[in-house]
């Protein structure tokens, strides 16, 4: 019988109430004949209160021996609830245990609060599926080759369930969320934004790259490398509604392209105000530059996104790239102290009330002049785009954060998103 | 230079203030030049919070698999303050790491809620010392041969610290609490009772085995064996006295018997009423009914405390035995449905209303009649004695637990207690 992954975020496992339900969701399944493991999030507000107390004993630190420790803090959480999970299971009959992640073990790397896992060892997991018990794998953790337990960053407990889902060679990976799938955009910001029944694996790690906050980016992209069929669905449909109607509910994160995406230009817009724009302005227009400058940030663990160099005049260039807001500062202190001295560059500004606004869709591939279309729109609507960034599948472009909504309203409507599709 | 151990309780770790006094103080210590190990509780509520969410999911189970998953969700808790603590310490400038039991590892048997520790590897801590750190391994738990998280039930955290001192070879292990030593008896029942500034490892066994509550029995018969000199000490002293002075405070547990202590015949007066009693009468007197009763009682896992086996008469005998007042009815259970039948007994009866107190001292061994002047005290109270148990250094009695208070204060006025000694 086939092997199904399930993962529950912590507005499922909120309390005990809605453990029990995520138990008897798992328990249906199980009794269904499926080999189920499953992937829980800390309760909600869990992760946050332990943070909140290393916070209250050291304001600031930041060095590693201290984020050793909040990984260890941290982790905690997602151990009790997988045990608290185990437990609701063996109270509904369901035979089941729980495991840390050091106990497969799943290897990371030694990124503290953002390590990425290396490997997971599936012989315990397996040995304990073929008993017919349901295994419940603490997401969001692994340990290190020196025994020291990490965290993958927020949201990691997606990429624990999709790594998970990968290793064991599972036939889907369910990620119950509190919303019922994908939208086009967020139905917070269009009311007319429609659930997307499948999505394809690119447009999807566009969509969520650009904070629309379904699914964590690297779970996609471990989706898309290991080809894991990744489903997004509802924790909140009633424990006991038909499996098979379950089984087709949310969003399919797809991997074959099939025609009907085809047909689609634009699946969806995508925003995000979590970033900040960083521009090096003066720079000497030589060999290297990029590196020096990307070279540092990356050293100190700083994840850039959109990257723009302009052609250079006298000699000189500006370069701009983006990093997330709450590494701004971080990225400025770094760039004046070190940096720009070593370069010669003239100055380095910083600007964080900035969004970004894309548009994705695979059917841009074979449409000429949806990027036109995109900036046609902004400019009717008096939006100053500042800067812009394409691929295949999208174009991203940065404004200031208070047009956020009217752009991303202007853009729904100008792709026809709003339209019931066949 | 000597190598110490600290552990602090779940009430010195109960809040991030409480946590930051701890740290002030193994940093004092640290800067002495002190190689510092620093075994924290969980704090104070995290335990029962957790085992409150696992009752609130299965109510009544007690298989292998739920104890299990308690000892992975219980764990947490002294994951976490460990984690807190290394990060308090951070924030005092001092290099600090915190372990949990399966990353030294911490081994213990599998016997899940209860297990017991079998050996410890210092090779990490012993290296991070040298590096000049302050080591934070959690308390109360461990880990089995199979990489499952084992706890060593209640108050497991004081074993945790006489085991790693025991097995770091500590000059001495320090046990900060909310008393401020050992005491000839509760000074909550007899306030006239003193402090004790040393007891002997063997009448501290007998006092903590009574309940006495300062330190957990298996902690004593770990620093027995290894021959760790243990220290009882208040917590809520200011961190910052004088260490030479703190150093001397609260009470010695110590291996030699100096001339001082032979002098006082009774130490102290201990008690319990978190026993209950079980007799099985009408025992055919054959041999091996002994083992037939108890042995099916310790594979219940559950602990017995006195044993009292009568002279038969008739060729039937009474069979008498004391056990935790938890396990009580499950004692019962088991009697009335495997071993009466089997033995072909009259009855078992029960009894949970009882206490048990005792008098204490090594002085007891060179002095006769200090039993009868025990018995003729009580027997002056009008309290009658049910069960009598004696060994080297203490005359244990089982009492209607409603005599208990009157029994203690009148022992401890007859053994000059209250008086004090130069």
């Amino acid at each position: 019988m086939s092997l199904i992954v399930h993962k529950y975020g912590g507005t499922s496992m909120g309390s005990t109430d809605r453990i029990k339900n995520v138990a008897k969701r798992v328990a249906k399944w199980s009794r269904a004949g499926y080999q189920m493991v499953v992937v829980p999030s800390a309760m909600s507000g869990e992760t946050n209160r332990l943070l909140g107390l290393a916070k209250e004993l050291a304001p600031t630190s930041v060095d590693l021996s201290y984020q050793r420790e909040l990984d260890m803090l941290a982790s905690t959480g997602e151990q009790a609830s997988s045990a608290l999970l185990a437990i609701a299971l063996q109270a509904e009959g369901i035979d089941s245990v729980s495991y840390a992640g050091w106990q497969l073990p799943i290897l990371t790397n030694s990124a503290f609060t953002k390590a990425r896992i290396e490997s997971i060892d599936d012989k315990r997991v397996m040995g304990d599926l073929a008993e017919g018990k349901v295994v419940i794998i603490t997401g969001f953790q692994g340990v290190d080759a020196h025994s020291n337990i990490t965290t993958l960053g927020r949201g990691g407990s997606d990429t624990s369930a999709v790594a998970i889902a990968a290793a064991l060679k599972a036939s889907e990976c369910l990620i119950y969320t509190d919303v019922d799938g994908v939208y086009t955009t967020d139905p917070r910001v269009v009311p007319e934004a429609k659930r997307l029944t499948t999505i394809s694996f690119e447009e999807m790690l566009e969509m969520a790259s650009m904070g629309s906050k379904v699914l964590q980016i690297r779970s996609v992209e471990f989706a898309g490398k290991y080809k894991v069929p990744l489903r997004v669905l509802s924790s909140f449909t009633p424990w006991d509604i038909d499996l098979q109607e379950e089984a087709r509910s949310g969003t399919l994160i797809s991997f074959e392209e099939d025609e009907k995406m085809e047909q689609a230009i634009v699946s969806g817009i995508a925003f995000n105000r979590d970033e900040a724009k960083i521009s090096v302005i003066g720079v000497p227009d030589k060999p290297g530059i990029a590196y020096q400058i990307l070279g540092a940030v990356a050293e100190a663990n700083i994840e850039v996104d959109m990257i723009i160099q302009n052609i250079s005049k006298d000699g000189k260039t500006d370069f701009s790239f983006t990093v997330h807001r709450n590494d701004h500062a971080k990225t400025l202190d770094l760039l004046k102290g070190q940096v720009i001295p070593e370069l010669g560059a003239a100055e380095v500004v910083g600007d964080a009330k900035i969004c970004k606004v894309s548009i994705v869709g695979i059917g841009m591939r074979s449409h000429v002049g949806v990027a036109s279309k995109m900036f046609k729109t902004l400019s009717e609507e008096g939006i100053n785009i500042q800067m812009i960034s394409t691929s295949e599948i999208k174009t991203s472009v940065v404004i200031d954060e208070k047009y956020m909504e009217l752009a991303v309203r202007a853009l729904h409507k100008t792709f026809d998103l709003d339209q019931d599709k066949a």
